[in-house]
């Protein structure tokens, strides 16, 4: 079982030998004897090859000081010669085979450690049986500490994401283009899926449509509703391209919009581009979100806001750092995420602009680089 | 953020309704006061559509006695009203804001639960956050209780699986009728996926190649290794139909075997027969690895067969039962799973042959119905 995974190329051998430095640094820095990254995108950050997360253990055991192991699972050995290329020789090999207790192997290879931390996504069913075998050693979140290194996008990163967003854009582009009126969400959708493969896109992840009513649905499933004259539509969509993330929103009105729909359209934009204005280093994540809402709250919109302002991207189209009132977390240069307000007036119509932007020195760095106007379409 | 999820169509109302109450009995029989269910295979098994695994907490909390609910960011609010029907009058629902803690949400709902079940590929994130929040309520694995419904197919299921593996078997038919040689492994991965789409997948999932020396290697990540004459090519295909995966494996050779080839693959191709035809329910599982097993190990191949029998299959690509030396349960009618032995010689070619087979009240129900020889191909 090989999982088609398109297009994550890995970096150099010692981009991945430094990031796994840095993993173990940050170890050290939180109280941490070992991590234990279970196929992840952290997995794939920082060993530069994805594999999948199936019911068969494959951890990368990265302790604190010393070398780094990976166990397999006996029928996986052959790959990490193929996939791994030079890193393999930093690294050792903990192999099992089909009748044999892997947790017995993770627990010998953690010797004495008594606080481990565990990757975010790891199953459950992992963290469980780690659990009762490692007890009384303390599992607590690896989260933190691998996010603080891929927050921090490197400038090959940027240029991945760059790539995608602008992949992303011409797929918006070209559908923007087309007559939407008398094709189903769905219809629209199935097409966005074809324009972001063909703009660029090893993977299409995903194509809200949103029209009409559906349009005030932030994470609208498009559906057999025929889009028609007088329809707001809500388009945001993204894929991967050479395993980055890409992720914009635009918002389409079919024939002329009413002047009601024109002023609320004009106060999001207002509130995007203040937003996106507010990004610089030493800026509070939360204060990027104040800057969209107050834009929003001033206009007597507030309450049609029902949504955090953004999301880190980079392997994940969800990452760190969140956009969110709760988040105090000051920005840093190389951050990548959406800015993304939106106001959805319930059964009559929506509107969302999106956009990716790294936080450079000097402020924000816009990745995509359409137009945020509405865009008129038949 | 909507994953385009092709083809995970729901069933009825009252299909899903009766899933959810045996899921409750489950949690009964096992002394658990509730299940917890985020967004996975068990989610849509149990909801009957799919929602993606993200950082906001999506879960589904089946009390052993009463209404389950459902909590859901307040984002994804108007989705079930879509997606769930009818079911969504049996459901009471949990909603939480950007700002609000979900796990407080949990807790509440939970009331004087001592023992609760989490759903198996739950984030570890989420599940030490609920740990922490639940203190001293004991989390187990929930796998047990769900698997027990999702191991024995229900008919409408049997029927998916085999419209699936008719459209892998078309596939495969397809891909051995053209020239292999001077192609490369990546190239005829890439194809495998485009053949898997047209002959009836939403998804293409994998599609491994291994020619030459790496036939050997089960978890051949195909590469730039072009294929030519002398080359066995095991051929690992799949994807999903309506929700429900397909698997299958056939070993080609390019050009004319040489005896000894042939020999290590009537055995093969023995092994894999015998193992078929010892499913019967009552059986243990471990039985039907030992039949290919004997096979194998009475030709002198025994230590080159170096992984299980075979897995479950439904809803995921690999599920209970699994089909290895160690397992001792018994087969039920309606237990669907591979059988595929492999031999494989290191540096030298391996050949594999995987049906999906579901256990009827009479024997085997084999849903992959192209012939197992070796394909002979230019």
């Amino acid at each position: 079982m090989a999982v088609i995974t398109a297009g994550a190329r890995p970096f150099s051998a010692s981009t991945h030998q430094a990031r796994l430095r840095h993993a173990a640094a940050q170890a050290v820095a939180r109280g941490l004897d070992a991590l234990l990254i279970t196929p992840s995108p952290d997995y794939l950050y920082l060993l530069g090859y994805s594999a999948p997360a199936l019911e068969r253990l494959t951890c990368l055991l990265i302790p604190a000081h010393g070398t780094p192991s990976l166990v397999l699972p006996n029928l996986e050995r052959p790959l990490p010669a193929s996939e791994l290329g030079a890193l393999a020789d930093h690294l050792e090999f903990l192999i099992w085979g089909e009748t044999d207790d892997p947790f017995r192997l993770v627990k010998a290879a953690l010797g004495d450690a008594r606080r481990v931390g565990v990757q975010d996504q790891m199953w459950a069913r992992f963290v469980l049986r780690l659990a009762a075998i490692l007890d009384p050693v303390e599992l607590v979140e690896a989260g933190p500490a691998i996010s603080a290194l891929r927050r921090v996008k490197e400038p090959v990163e940027v240029e991945r994401l760059r790539a995608a967003a602008a992949a992303a854009d011409r797929a918006m582009a070209a559908i923007t283009a087309e007559r939407l009126s008398g094709r189903t969400e769905a219809e629209v959708s199935a097409r966005i899926s074809e324009l972001l493969r063909e703009a660029g896109h090893q993977t299409a992840d995903f194509a809200i449509v949103g029209s009409g009513a559906n349009s005030a649905s932030p994470h609208h499933s498009p559906g057999e509703r025929v889009i028609g004259v007088g329809d707001a539509v809500v388009l945001d969509i993204g894929g991967t391209r050479d395993g980055y993330a890409s992720d914009t929103t635009r918002t389409a009105f079919v024939g002329e919009p009413p002047p009601e729909f024109r002023e609320m359209y004009a106060v999001l934009q207002g509130a995007q581009n203040a937003a996106v204005a507010a990004v610089a280093p030493g800026i509070a994540a939360r204060e990027v979100d104040r800057a969209a809402r107050e834009v929003i709250e001033a206009a007597g919109y507030g309450e049609f806001f029902i949504h955090r302002t953004g999301h880190g991207i980079g392997l994940e189209v969800h990452e760190e750092p969140y956009i969110v009132a709760s988040n105090a977390e000051h920005l840093e240069v190389g951050n990548a995420f959406s800015v993304e307000p939106g106001i959805y007036l319930p059964g009559r119509w929506g509107a969302r602009i999106e956009d990716i932007v790294v936080c450079g020195e000097a402020g924000p760095d816009r990745l995509n680089l359409s137009s945020t106007d509405l865009f008129l379409v038949d």
